[in-house]
């Protein structure tokens, strides 16, 4: 994978020119996405800025998000072509920061089940999840060294973990959604995918121009909260053995490593988060599942019908049970530092019919929480298991800091 | 002005068609348009729905809202003929419920400062106000008996208290914001113009197909705290006096009326209204104002090269400010069913270089607060003045039954 760190450190240094790190991602797009296919369009004579943070970063748009130069297809036929007006602010933010736009990442239909055609870089017969496939492969391949996601259920954190790279969901809305494709706009996030954690730091500082997000100190003896999420189900071996591995390996770099079973109020919100999504779902696709039937994406659509007599009492009584739900999640974090859970039930399902599962996702989603993927351990297949690293809603700074510790501990295994 | 609910009565009964009611619409547009110019574009062919609770309802759509066979122009020449792919969800609500759209109105540029042309149909040497100008006249003017609108600062209320008529801008995305050219995310709310309070509770109804807005029994003795925000400035006389009346006459009708200072929460609250606002509307904005700054209409560009400096701490700290102004808003509506303020400093202000100031506003958009704005007295030169009624986040159907026990008691004065 390229880091974007080290690109930064010698494109400062005079080593590297910004021109030359975009030809090297360029020349490496050219190389691998015919047998990946995580770009759906390119963009042509691509230079770096001048300036900024991020000059010399070659990006990926996952294709949900606006830009004003390239089309924006949301992975639908019914956007065929399609061309907005204006960049969406987030294009608009990477590009103030100096990064280069290369090309529009594949996304499953309007980022919800039905599979885009990308392959996993780690073994092409499985699935590089979903719906942000396009970014987590790009990024996974050694493609480019950073690229934009979004999530709604577990888009960003699942395919990071399918794939092996390093992503944030950052803090809802600490990254504008405006000019995003809406599924639900009380749970869609727009997310960064990197090849490490002091990658995303840097990026998202550089994008939010947060000079408290840059990576500090280390945390030297985080208070981690091990949470299996009962209430979602068992995980798969592979996720089970991650998150053991990941504990205990930062218990003995010196963290306090406690299970926590997490109140009957966050299952209650765990519950929440699909009517939510579907209710708001309905709202956001109304025109197209209203008037594009026919060429709606056919298991989106077999969901809408499926969810199409929720009520809203229904709907306003899920949000309370958020409401609940992050006030229960508040007292949680004065006690721990940081939790730690799993990224997905388990390693990438095999085949492209399914980007797989979001049940230890939406939890986080729906309380906005920030949640970083950190790779932890490689299954059979070549395939790696992330593990999910979570702080206090706002806490973006505290939830890498956290996850560098994680990773760090790792790495010196 | 036309009342939605007696034309929902009469084509009850049989006793109009709908396209007879749309028809009634489309001769008062071609009859008066001409000299208010509420309209930047009318739709073509336009018949009644043959079912839902709006079906003979002819709607005016706010033209920073998408429609897929109209033109979205945003009241700026950088999107000149501009064709959004989609309705947006506000629109297809709309017509699900079987509203007919007739047309798109006039609005400020970007829903900022810059004027539209629209005239005031109470008296044309003065504004209509704004942003959601066309809205606002094309309602009071008799053409139409509903319009949509939005509100960022006072861009629903305001100009709904200069042109006498009813309006309501909901609870925070009690109606989604999915298709609307933001401003900011944070405040952006859509809002309803209708003739009556009745009107727009069945209207509000019917969109969002909740039955519990529906106008039920009247309240009897509400308790009533009468708010002058101080903060925000004295008023002119026109609105004191409106003020008065409106209490008195409240009173005089049974409720239990008694001023209430608001805590100084609340008028820090009222501070951080614009740093929430200008922040965002950088980020919003960004592609305009970045890569269109020449086409850029010109109030609205001086404000953001005068707010171009504002730091993500600053803005985190309005919006925790903001936070704090919710509790304690929710603990004054412990004590009192309904607020009851001024709708606007005072008459709209003559000639149209300014569509007027927000002041007694923005404290209750950021609170997203139900407000809804009543006709209270007409003030020389023709001019209305409107008081706002506010209740609890999430009391819409609270919001209009206090409001209607307003408007009632003013009728019967």
């Amino acid at each position: 994978m390229i880091s974007l760190s080290e690109l930064q450190r010698r494109i400062d240094s005079g080593d590297l020119s910004g021109d030359a790190a975009i030809a090297q991602s360029l020349q490496a797009i050219d190389a691998l996405d015919k047998t990946i296919g995580a770009f759906v369009c390119r963009a042509e004579n691509v230079r770096s800025s001048g300036k900024g943070p991020l000059r010399g970063i070659a990006v990926g748009i996952k294709d949900i998000i606006d830009t004003a130069d390239l089309p924006t297809e949301m992975g639908s036929k019914i956007y065929r072509g399609w061309r907005p007006r204006a960049d969406a602010p987030v294009v608009m933010m990477l590009k103030q920061a100096g990064a280069s736009i290369v090309g529009k990442t594949a996304t499953t239909a309007f980022a919800s089940r039905d599979p885009a055609a990308t392959l996993n870089p780690r073994n092409p017969d499985h699935t590089p999840g979903g719906s942000s496939s396009g970014s987590a492969a790009a990024v996974a391949a050694g493609m480019i060294p950073l690229a934009l996601g979004t999530q709604t259920g577990g888009s960003v954190i699942r395919p990071a973990s399918f794939c092996g790279v390093a992503a944030i969901k950052p803090s809802f809305r600490l990254l504008p959604t405006v000019g995003v494709k809406c599924f639900s706009w009380t749970l869609d996030t727009v997310g960064l995918f990197a090849a490490g954690v002091n990658d995303l730091a840097r990026a998202l500082s550089a994008v939010t121009n947060r000079p408290e997000l840059l990576p500090g100190a280390a945390i030297e003896k985080p208070r981690i909260g091990v949470v299996t999420q009962d209430f979602a189900g068992a995980p798969e071996a592979a996720s089970s053995e991650a998150l053991r591995v990941a504990a205990d390996t930062a218990a003995r770099a010196g963290a306090s490593v406690r299970a926590i079973a997490l109140p009957e109020l966050l299952a209650e919100a765990w519950q929440a988060h699909e009517t939510v999504q579907e209710f708001e779902a309905h709202q956001a696709l109304a025109w197209e599942y209203l008037t594009q039937y026919e060429a709606m994406p056919s298991l989106l659509r077999a969901k809408l019908d499926e969810t199409k007599g929720i009520l809203p009492a229904e709907y306003d009584e899920a949000r309370r049970s958020a409401n609940r739900g992050r006030k229960a999640l508040g007292r949680i974090f004065e006690e721990v530092d940081m939790l730690l859970t799993f990224s997905a039930p388990g390693v990438a399902p095999k085949g492209l019919a399914s980007t797989g599962d979001t049940r230890f996702n939406k939890l986080w989603t729906l309380m906005g929480v920030p949640c970083v993927n950190v790779p932890a351990t490689i299954a059979t297949g070549g395939l790696p298991v992330g593990v999910q690293v979570i702080a206090r809603f706002g806490n973006d700074a505290g939830a890498l800091a956290a996850a560098r510790f994680v990773e760090e501990a790792l790495a010196r295994k």
